[in-house]
């Protein structure tokens, strides 16, 4: 239905909205604000993203994004190297950062174990957890993967591989989310949550 | 807060995030997707941009984005080339062409009087129209813009200047849209559709 006056315009619609959660109609409104901005700005705006393609590196411990061949984070002495958090890609990496709760190292998968979108163990960095793992630095990993089928399949997977190493293996924690009301609260969740409470001066003690 | 491993990937978190409606966490989401394609197709996405913003001409009758130097409407010979409606930009032309119930030609003011947001007259394509009008090829013009504050005030101020010419000026009609419930329908809406009331027939002739 849509017929574009232009096949440029046709072009940067379509590209637009190859990103997920873009549809065609927002595409449209984005590449036509784009079109009102200054060439040099629209310039840096397009290179931005071809030199992160070209020029990204991947940290050679954690696997996380980095400009260096080693990450912030790996680099950083004060850390505790003795704990490794386990997490699906660098978003995850942010949002724990944020909690500013844990001070250990990461290791970042790339993705989790899904046979719909065709992704098998193969295809994520577990080859280099088990390196990292086997050199007897680390202590405890901490699986940080999401609540959902794929989550918890990619979690056996790890915790057989791993079983056989001299470490502590722990998962985050599932229950009510704070703030959450308990009639809101769904079965599943409030079943574990009930199974696996805590001991009540435990949670004063953070 | 949020502490990005990578320069280039803040960059680009950043650029992203300078279009309207897209956030820090959208834009991750965004640029990650883009860093998990092949190269070329990364080139081809941000040359999509650049290349429109450089090469894109506009209609030189009717100011609508145009590969040539005429666009495909005002180049087609089967059009009413005696009804021009205006419209504000090239999505309302897109919005108009879908109903196929216009068969006249357009005229892209690219923008509307706003001067909250300083634009004026003279920023918008106001002499090309009244170059196009005094042709004396035009019968009517149709004001096709939002109906909104600055709508209004567009319409009134093309009316004066527009006044002058032997042509019919009409605007759309106002009123209660298909599929409305009069309950939900709002007090200015169903008063003007009631004061614009119109003949039962006419409805049905369509």
């Amino acid at each position: 239905m849509n017929n574009y006056p232009s096949t440029l315009l046709e072009q940067a619609v379509n590209e637009m909205s190859s990103l997920p959660g873009i549809g065609k109609k927002t595409a449209l409104r984005l590449v036509l604000h784009l079109l009102k901005r200054e060439p040099s700005e629209v310039l840096n705006f397009s290179q931005s993203f071809t030199r992160l393609r070209n020029e990204i590196k991947y940290c050679t411990e954690c696997c996380n994004i980095a400009d260096q061949l080693v990450c912030n984070i790996c680099a950083d002495k004060n850390r505790d190297r003795s704990v490794i958090c386990i997490v699906e890609d660098i978003r995850d990496v942010l949002a724990i950062e944020n909690t500013q709760q844990f001070h250990g190292l990461y290791h970042v998968l790339g993705g989790i174990i899904s046979p719909m979108d065709g992704i098998g163990p193969s295809d994520l960095n577990i080859d280099q957890l088990i390196v990292r793992v086997s050199t007897g630095e680390v202590k405890e990993v901490i699986m940080a993967l999401s609540a959902t089928m794929e989550g918890d399949t990619t979690n056996f997977y790890l915790f057989r591989k791993l079983s056989d190493f001299p470490i502590k293996i722990s998962t985050l924690s599932r229950g009510v989310a704070v703030g959450d009301e308990l009639a809101y609260a769904d079965e599943i969740t409030l079943g574990r949550s009930i199974l696996n409470r805590t001991l009540f001066e435990k949670n004063f003690q953070k």
